[in-house]
This record gives C-alpha cells, sequence and structure tokens, in this order.
C-alpha cells in the first residue's frame, strides 16, 4: 500500500459501533430493495468483500403511505421484508462489514401508486417531483404515526441485524420537507422558527435512538444545500447539525434534492469528482461527530487528503462502489492502476429507474453477481483454456471479451484492430465535450490487458476473412462494431433522408467529423439527432465552440430525451443554449440539398433550413462484413481448424456501450457452456406457486 | 333478457373449442403477467364468473430475446411460468370460460433491458417504439429457433390447460413485422412479394398448429391497417387473411400499431364506440372462420346489431371487461342500466405501463381482487350495519362509499350534497369538450343510488358543523372535495403568483370558468396549466372554440404529459393546434397583471403575453374546514352521539378522479374494522427467503 494512502483504512467508531476503514458505501438504489432480496445480498455481500466497512440499503420506506412503486425500494413493512433483508446483513457481517438501513419516508412526493393512499406533507402544497400529487397537511396524529413507525421500524431493523439505521431526510424527503421553508408552511409548533421546523426531524431521531439505545448506530442523512429552492441553505444546515448533533452518530451529507438529484448524483459531465465538498467540506465547522460526504471520488490521493483536511471522516460511494466493489482492496493491496474507475455517466441511473434493474457502463458484473452467479473479481478457468482465442475489433465488446477470457486463464488470445489503436468509437467519444471520463472504459481496459500475459493485443492490422481463417486459432470471435449511416436511415421512416449521402461535402457522419475533421462547406450546420442520446448534443456542442453556427434538430419533443434518463437533460439543454446551439423539437428530416434541409414538424407543417452542411446522428449500422463473409464458407471455415466462430457487441446489432461490454463480458464467461451463443438462464426472484402435479395431459 | 340481445349468448365454435357465447376478454396488459400469478388468475377469474367466454393473458414472451421489462408481460419462460398461469386457467375453467395465452415476440422493439440481449428483427432498422434500440437482422437459424420456440410454446401452453393460443401479430410485433414493407426489407425468401412476407407468420401459424394439433384453438392477432406507416393496410391484410386462412380458428382483429397503440385502444375523447368496424369489419370478405373485433363496446344494442350485420362473430373487450367484469351477465339479466361503462379514459392503461398494476377510473375492485379480496358485485354485510352514515358531499369518492355502503347492507345511508345535482367535479368536467363519456361515472352511480332503497340522496343541502352534529348519524364521512387555487400556488415555486386573485376580473379558476360562466373580459386569453392533464387543455379548447386568442401556458416541456400516459398526447396536442391555441412549452408564470402575464421560459429567459385574462390551473386544494371544524371540538362530537368521523377524497388530499373513488370504495369496504381509517395491508407476491429463526436477538 502506499503509506500516503494508510489514513484511509483507520477504523472509525460510529456510536456504538465500530467501521473497519473510511470507506463507506452510501445507500444507493438498485432496483432490488426487498422484492430480489438474494441479488440485494448478493450486490452488497460483493462490496463487503471489496473491502468496504459499511454497505447499505437503498430506501426503506417503512409506512404504506411512502410507496415508490414502480420504483424498487427496500419496503420494509413486515416480516417478510426483515426475511428479505436478513439475507443481506448476513452477507455484510460474514465478509465482515456493517450494514445500514436507509428507513426513509417520501412524505409531499409519494404517488402511492400501489398502496393508492395520499401523500403525507407538512403543508398540503403540490410535489415538485411527482405530477399529481398533492399532499394531505399532517394532523398531529399524522406526525405521531409516522415517528411511532419510524421507532418501530428501527427496532425491527436492529432485530434483522442492520448495524447503522438511518433518519433520511436528504433529497428533500420528508424529515427535509418539515425543515424546508419551501415545504413548510405550517404555523403550529412545527412551522415557522428554525426550532419548529427541525422538530420533527429532531423528535424522530429522539425516537429512533430511544428505540435501537446502544444496539445500532443512528445515521441521519442531509442535503446541506439543496442548490434550489427545495431545501435549506448551508448556513441553516449547519444551524441544524448544532440542534441534532446529540443525536447522532454519524451525518451522511451531499446536496441537492431529489427533483434537482442531478445535483447529488452529478454525472462527469457537469461536475468534477469532489465537487460536493464546497458544501459539505463545511458540516465539520458544526459537528465532530463523524462525516460520510459523496462526490463520485476514485482517487485515493484526493480521498486521503480530504480525510487529512479534516472534513470528512469517511469517503462515501455509491457510483464508484458499482463499478469498482473492490476499490478499498485495491488501495490497500497497492493496485490503485487497477480500480475500474466510475465514468460518471449514470447509466446506473438509467437501468435502476428505467429498466428496474441495477447496470454499470464500466462493471458488467454489477446486478448480475447473483442471478447469473458472476463475481468481479474471480472468474473460472475455462474448461477450452487451452484453445486459442481471436477476437477481431478491439472496441468496447472486443475489449471486455478479451480481457475476461484473459482472466479466465485461456493459453493464448490475440486481440486484433484493425485501428492504430484500441477503444473502438470511444476514441473519438471521449474527444466530445465534457465526455473526457468516458476514456476511463478503455483505460482500465488497457492496464488489464497490459497485465495479462496470455493475452496479445495487435493494432494497426485489418483481418480479411482469409487473414481469419489463416490466424490458427480454433476459436474466433468476430467485434467489428458499426458505424454511423450516412443515408440518414432513420426509426420514423426506415428509409434513407432524400438527398443524404455521406460522400458528398455537406454531408457527414459522426465518425467523419471526430475521425476525420470533415466539416461544412461554409459557416452554418445543422445536427439531425434522431438517436437521442449524446452523440448529436455532443457533436452539436464541439462545432458551436469551433464558431459554426449550430442548429441541433431532433424529432423528439425534447433535445436528448435519454439524457433526462441520467439526470443530464436539462443541464444538457441549458448548456447548449448558453454556447449558442439553436435548438428545434419534434422535427422529421425528409430531405437535404445544397444550402438547405427540409422536414416537417410535429403538426405535419413545413420545417426549413439554410445550413451549409449536416452531420447525420440518425441510425448505427453493424459492420458485419466480416463475419458473413466467414459464414458463407462454412467448408473453407472447418478446413481452416476454426471450430467455433461467434459476433459479440455492435456488429450484431448496434447498441448502448454498457451493452456491448455486457456482450464481450457474457460470452467470455459462457464460452465453455453447451452453446455460447445462446445466453445461460439466469435465476428469477418471484413467488412460484407451488401446484403439482403441474402436467395434467 | 331483451330477445335483442339473445344473439350474443349463441355459442361460437372455435376449430376444436366451443365458446359459451359471443363475449371475448381479448388479451390486454394488466401488470400481473407471471410476476402476480394470483393476481392474475383472480382477474380473469372475476371476468369467467361475470359470464365471459374466454379470458386471455396479456403478451406472454417466450423468448429470452423478447423482454418486456420493466413492463410485466406474462413471460412464459421455463416450468415456473407454467405455474404460475395454471392459477388462471384453473379459474377460468372453474366459471366455465376458455383461457387463451397470447404467445409473442416483440422483434425490432425489444429493449431486453433485463435479459440484455439484441433486439430481432426482418432487418436491421431503429425501433419506432423503443429508444436506442437497432435489431439483429435474423439469420436463417433464428427464424428457425424463434419458430421452434414457439410451437414449444404451444405445447406448453396447452399443458398448462390454456384452449387457445396465439400467434400475435398485430401492433406491430415480430409477424406483423415480416409482413410489413416498413420493417422488412429481406431480399430473401421472406421479404419482397406478400407471400415472402407472409411466409414467417405463416410458417409459425403452421408449427403451431402441429403442435397442438386438435387439442388448443389457434387464434391470431392482426391490426388490419396501421393506420400509419408501421404495418400494412387493409386490402394487404385481407389478402394474408386469405393467405393463412386455414391455418386460424378464430381471426382477432384490430387497428393502429403499437407505436401507435393510441389508434387501436382509442379513448372516448377522440374516438367513437365501435370506430374500428370501418377497418376491422372488413375482415369478413375475406374469411368465414369466426372474427373477434373491438372498439370500446358497452352498449348491448350496438353488439347484436355488428353480430347481425355478420361483420363479426364476438364481441371482443378489454377495457369493458375491466370497468365490469360482469358485463354480460347483466345483459344476460336484462339488468342492461347496471353495466359500469368504460369511460374510454385510459387511465387502465396509465396505471399498467405507468404505475405497474392495472386499476381502473370506474371500478375500485380491478387489480383488487386478489391482494384485497375485492370482488366487483359481492359485498359482505357489515358488521355495524345497523348504524346510520351521513356521506357529506357526492363527489367521486361520497358516491362511491355511498354506493359500496349500500350494498354492505347498512340499513340507513345518507348522501348529502350542497349543489342542485350529484357528482362533484363531474359535473363540469364531463362538460368540457371531448370529455363527455367520463359523465359515465356519475351516471351508473346514479343508477346505483336509486335502485338501493336503503341510500337516500339528498341535494341543495350544505351541512354545516352544527348540521352534521345534529343529523342524528352515529357515523359520519366527510368528503367535501376540492377546488383549484385562485391564487396561482404551484408545484414549482409553492407560493401564490404575483397578482393572482380569482376575485379579480382577469383571473380565473377552472370551477369560475366552467360553473359560473367566468370568462376573460377581452378576447385574448392565457390558460396556464402547470398541472399537466386534462384540465388545462380542455378549459383551452373551449374557449378556444368560443372564438377566444387562447394561449396555452405550461411549465413542462410538452403539454399535458399525463395524456402521453393514456395514449392521448399527440393527438391533444394535434387538435389543439388545429383549433388554434398557441402552445408555450417549459414557461413559469410569475406575475399576473392587466393584460400581461410574465414568467421565465426554461433558460430562465423572460417571458411574456399580452392577454386580457388568465385562468389559472396550477393546483387544488382541500375543502377541509367543514372536517376542521368537527374534529376541533370532540366534546361536542361525541355529546352528539357521532362515533365515528372519517374523511375521503379530495377534502384529504387532491388526487386523480380514480383514486377518490377507490378512496370511498376503501372505507366502505373496511368500515366495520378495527381503524378504518388505517387501510387494512394487502396481499403480496413475490419470493421471500424461508429464514427461521427470523429474530436472533
Amino acid at each position: 500500500m502506499d503509506p500516503n494512502h494508510e489514513i484511509l483504512f483507520e477504523p472509525v467508531r460510529i456510536g456504538p459501533k465500530t467501521l473497519r476503514n473510511r470507506f463507506y458505501q452510501v445507500p444507493h438504489c438498485s432496483g432490488f430493495g426487498t422484492e430480489k432480496p438474494w441479488t440485494q445480498a448478493a450486490h452488497r455481500g460483493v462490496k463487503a468483500e471489496g473491502g468496504w466497512a459499511a454497505v447499505c440499503t437503498e430506501y426503506a420506506p417503512f409506512s404504506r403511505d411512502s410507496d415508490e412503486a414502480p420504483l424498487i425500494a427496500a419496503r420494509f413493512w413486515d416480516e417478510d421484508d426483515m426475511r428479505c433483508l436478513r439475507l443481506m446483513t448476513d452477507k455484510a457481517h460474514e465478509h465482515g462489514a456493517l450494514a445500514g438501513l436507509e428507513l426513509h419516508h417520501t412524505g409531499a412526493h409519494a404517488a402511492n401508486n400501489v398502496t393508492r393512499l395520499p401523500a403525507l406533507g407538512p403543508s398540503q402544497l403540490a410535489s415538485d417531483l411527482e405530477p399529481h400529487v398533492v399532499a394531505k397537511a399532517m394532523e398531529p396524529r399524522d406526525i405521531r404515526r409516522v415517528q411511532d413507525d419510524w421507532a418501530d421500524a428501527a427496532k425491527r431493523a436492529r432485530d434483522c441485524g442492520f448495524d447503522i439505521v438511518y433518519v433520511y431526510g436528504a433529497h428533500s424527503y420528508l424529515p427535509m420537507q418539515f425543515l424546508s421553508r419551501f415545504y413548510n408552511k405550517r404555523t403550529d409548533r412545527y412551522g415557522g422558527a428554525l426550532e419548529n421546523r427541525a422538530r420533527f426531524w429532531v423528535e424522530t431521531l429522539e425516537r429512533v435512538k430511544d428505540a435501537v439505545g446502544t444496539d445500532c448506530a443512528v445515521a441521519t442523512r442531509i442535503a446541506v444545500d439543496a442548490l434550489g429552492l427545495a431545501g435549506i441553505e448551508v448556513d441553516e444546515a449547519l444551524a441544524f447539525v448544532r440542534l441534532a448533533n446529540h443525536l447522532v452518530d454519524l451525518w451522511d451529507v451531499n446536496v441537492g434534492s431529489i427533483a434537482y438529484w442531478s445535483k447529488d448524483s452529478g454525472t462527469s459531465r457537469y461536475f468534477e469528482e469532489g465537487y460536493q465538498l464546497e458544501w459539505t467540506g463545511r458540516v465539520r465547522e458544526a459537528t465532530d461527530k463523524p462525516i460520510v460526504g459523496v462526490g463520485r471520488l476514485t482517487n485515493p490521493d484526493h480521498m486521503a487528503s480530504i480525510i487529512r483536511s479534516g472534513k470528512w471522516d469517511l469517503i462515501g460511494s455509491a457510483r464508484p462502489s458499482i463499478a469498482d466493489p473492490f476499490l478499498p482492496q485495491k488501495i490497500a493491496e497497492g493496485r490503485v492502476d487497477e480500480i475500474r474507475e466510475c465514468t460518471g455517466s449514470n447509466v446506473c441511473i438509467m437501468k435502476v429507474d428505467g429498466h428496474g434493474h441495477l447496470g454499470c457502463i464500466q462493471n458488467a458484473t454489477a446486478g448480475e453477481e447473483y442471478r447469473r452467479g458472476w463475481h468481479p473479481e474471480r472468474f473460472d478457468r475455462a474448461g477450452n483454456a487451452d484453445r486459442a482465442v481471436l477476437v477481431v475489433g478491439a472496441g468496447p465488446a472486443g475489449m471486455e471479451c478479451a480481457v475476461t477470457l484473459g482472466k479466465r486463464g485461456f493459453e493464448a488470445v490475440h486481440l486484433v484492430e484493425a485501428e492504430p489503436d484500441i477503444g473502438g468509437r470511444l476514441r473519438w467519444v471521449r474527444r466530445l465535450p465534457t465526455l473526457g471520463d468516458w476514456g476511463r472504459i478503455v483505460d482500465w481496459r488497457k492496464v488489464q490487458l497490459q497485465k495479462l500475459k496470455n493475452v496479445e493485443v495487435i493494432t494497426g492490422t485489418r483481418l480479411t476473412a482469409d487473414g481469419v481463417r489463416d490466424y490458427g486459432a480454433p476459436i474466433v470471435v468476430i467485434a467489428t462494431g458499426s458505424r454511423w449511416s450516412g443515408d440518414g436511415i432513420q426509426a420514423a421512416t426506415h428509409e434513407p433522408i432524400d438527398g443524404a449521402d455521406a460522400s458528398l461535402p455537406y454531408v457527414m457522419t459522426p465518425e467523419q467529423v471526430m475521425e476525420q475533421g470533415k466539416r461544412p462547406p461554409g459557416l452554418r450546420v445543422a445536427v439531425y439527432d434522431a438517436e437521442g442520446y449524446f452523440v448529436g448534443p455532443g457533436i452539436a456542442e464541439l462545432l458551436a465552440k469551433e464558431g459554426v453556427e449550430t442548429h441541433l434538430v431532433t424529432n423528439f419533443d425534447v433535445v436528448s430525451p435519454t439524457s433526462d434518463l441520467t439526470l443530464e437533460g436539462p443541464m444538457l439543454r441549458r448548456h447548449l443554449h448558453e454556447e449558442g446551439v439553436q435548438m428545434y423539437r419534434g422535427v422529421t428530416i425528409d430531405r437535404i440539398e445544397p444550402g438547405r434541409v427540409t422536414g416537417a414538424d410535429e403538426y405535419d407543417e413545413a420545417f426549413s433550413l439554410d445550413v451549409d452542411g449536416i452531420v447525420l446522428v440518425t441510425q448505427q449500422v453493424s459492420d458485419d462484413r466480416l463475419y458473413h463473409e466467414l459464414t458463407r464458407d462454412p467448408a473453407a471455415l472447418e478446413a481452416s481448424g476454426i471450430e467455433a466462430l461467434y459476433r459479440i457487441g455492435d456488429c450484431v446489432a448496434p447498441r448502448m456501450i454498457s451493452e456491448a461490454i455486457f456482450d464481450g463480458h457474457r460470452l467470455a464467461r459462457e464460452i465453455d457452456g453447451a452453446d455460447p451463443s445462446v445466453p445461460l438462464p439466469f435465476e428469477r426472484e418471484r413467488g412460484v406457486p407451488a401446484v403439482d402435479p403441474l402436467i395434467t395431459r
């Protein structure tokens, strides 16, 4: 270990409990909750194994009037929920970590879609998060009931093995709603002056502390600045910390609110590592109790300097712990270069909130620990490890496949790339404005490939079908990727755009712009984004920065709807606006001519723009020529000794980077199975009736 | 029974099976699938009991490359899934109905969020439904594999008790994708001429028919006109029907596509009952096999005339069977006036797709059959039925509560309403343009209230607190509703708008416009919609129709985002545009003065409109004065003999109409419990680890 990092491994006492080091996995959503208890336990358990001193659940609502469905929370309603989470506390303890339960009440934001109860809030105000939710103004008996429930839930948390129980207020949930004048307009003893607004939170802490006595540490999570209306500002936060300090064993601090969660879970596009310190670094002024903060930290030197500064006692982590569950252990072992650093893409959040199951752009095993039995750091030697493997194409899928094959003990893996460097599309994506940290996807794999002595990387070599056949590897994996279409083929029409042809000087693909430096023959350009994520806005920003008059046209209702799923949308649009990019929504382009692009708006009325060129971000197309050339001649394949031919990633079907990486990983994990081209089934978690006999005919 | 309706009760033979009558619950989503097997069985079982001759599941994907998550489908992957659906087939048979399984492959639209596989399609084209999905162009072996899977799934369907198996192509799923030139650009024997494009579907039907022999009827569902690009037109549909007719026992016909599902599940705002007949009424030209069609039919005279016309053999139903599972039985018993008619609001779809669990604006028991044990037509006599109940306020919650109390056998229920008629806000909502069918919510309850001799309705009587105390009822339920705020208080600011005051001539609330006929003092008006559903657009349309220059301003990214969840959004916006309503998105209004409203756009830049008046659709506020007056004096309550005081619906917290009705129903169902103010827990369906002993301390 680097001696500079030793401070990170000092134990820290929080109330009656001791954390073995300063790495703390703060509560974060997963899509597991108490609905997928085995997955929950496996996911947190892997982090405990990787060295985190504590692992926490996501938010755990204990009252039926705080129902997050369809989002999945760690509902902590009844004994069955205790049984579910017991799996997790056992796993944490098995690996020497403490387990925390983030007890929670959504308050005025609760849609209660499944329980169908009204939301509860300090005052009757429409939620700034959830449409059509207007809270019931809590009556005194509602306040008492929620506090009773909280204390009762804390006791049950203790009984199910949790070491840390939360009174979760951050992100503008119920305790913060009482504390904030934005939500609290009461005129009774729970409203008005700070002491009154703090009363709900303080009383709840008292009740919880009484409930768990010295059996658990009591943590509270507070956003010390909402960075907007929906909470409090930092001076008031410090005043609250002073008020409640005697009741709290651990201050878990952050910024933002749930409606502006983007300011807490800030992406690398718009937030620097450690950016929250500007606000959370001030909490020490108000307390000498342990403090845990977050800020997408992956650099141990930075972590150590924060601890030395005295600002925080613990390095909190959500996303970096997903990207690399073994981050603490790697620091402890001096393997800092092997940390799989979080890219700050928030693909995890898209997956949790949009897909209902956690995943990670960097770590293909995240969310797969239980259901596919994948461990991020352990790999069985493949049954066919003696067979040489040729992987053609070193983009996301090919790199990941080669690394994973290497870890599975294959004796000879060759990763052959046509371009002078590996990375595939990431070679240029990382050069788009603000997307530099996505390069970490390549960087980590480069280090791994260097360390794996059984994997050879050959760049600048474009293999033909003959080249593949003559290579001498009995197992071949084609990973030749995809390219953006130059003819404007798009989802809305499934036809090319009239006049679109990227061999013309005024029609460009993203690769032409980024790899070949092609630019419009004039100072006005349209970027047509029919894909809806980062490429169109990224190129628009790049060209605008170069001084081109840039018009970003999209057929979607908003610019870059996918960025809303990664919490980037509003910032991205504001950013483009500030860069001077003109934006047009709901427009389909159907004709390109010199000096002009035309189409129709959402009401089918004519749309036209006078521009000197257009960049087409409409659809990617697989580069599957090599694969098809090989499969067309099975006899030649057999004659050349090729026993198995697979393809992975975008050359099968263009997809998100996270999924291309998953695909490469998946094949490598299952390459010694009966039919590696078909993924193995995975475990599902649900209630199944015991009907017996099943078959009646 | 009306003799005119007898034709609806003739049995119909479909291949080897016989339907007992002509009522057929077509496949529809529920949020249950194979994830909530007991709820699935109970929901379909109640319909079987209510007289439907067949009940079908929702779409049932059998391949892992057709994964709908996070939407819930009847995944039919393995034996556990068979166990889950066995509960449903048993329930259907118990009540004399056939059970159908809608075997399905999403094809080119499959996001495969959980399985993480690429989508499969006839050609490599970006999905017009699902962002970031670009299919793998199916290789011949992919085609064979999916067909093998389909046949195997059909056998398993038979073994798990299904009588009808589907080859589902409608809504632009895989068989339709092969049939449609929009999706199919192949040049092999599966592309080109109609016979080639039909090949995938025909071969699949052959495989399925071979698989189930004479054990099951084979149904196929086809959208006979996509009403847009994403499928085929009706002439080609008829040609396909002729081609495949020998393989099909039942033609399940509709219109639209999945991207334009709005044209199949058409809401009452934009589609007449039976509107699909224009297209599906032509299928008879091509077949003499049984045909089932849909079109939100609730009128038995209309149904009988369709059958007599020979166009269809069966009356298909999805939404009307949710609103009234006993629709067939009520027709059979001549109780046509008691049919709880579907309003065509698509709140069911919002709940299934948005909330993950079916519900209904009309039928509070929909989706609650298993988990709360509620039956739509059976009510236990309440333990305290001898106590008189006073319900104050006859809006959605009050009406539903009084009806349900009546059915639970209360000896005396008084429903007292201040206005001259019952209905609450629905009295004016039903007068908004295109919202007339929402009046069915009131109409059904009026009939019930007339028939329930133990419920007395008293209108035009505004009760004071003294009036309630002196009324003589020991149980009192307050249901006084809510009103739109006149000061512009809104979610974004939680403060009134500067200058907003509905006592001014140029500031209006929705109720003032609709109930009092208040209009702007001039011909230009702004409607400010910070709620995002039907009220703002409805009032804008009404005023535009009256010749007022109407500006609809919303703080949301799109006009009426909630209408997108009910499939109405694009039509609603186009409709407003055609009515001449000017729309502004992403704008927050923060100041009103005579002749002008001002605010800020999404980039915080100044926004201003010169108008003569403004209608504020910002937030509803509970009318809870009566309730608080009563609770403030518990001694007086007790002295007056009031044993229990409850409140329900909007006077607790403003909410959607469906939820206000639910609340009224819920209280009446549980009013004889230990604490009726707190809803009883409901059953959850999931896997729970058997940890024993649970309690370790």
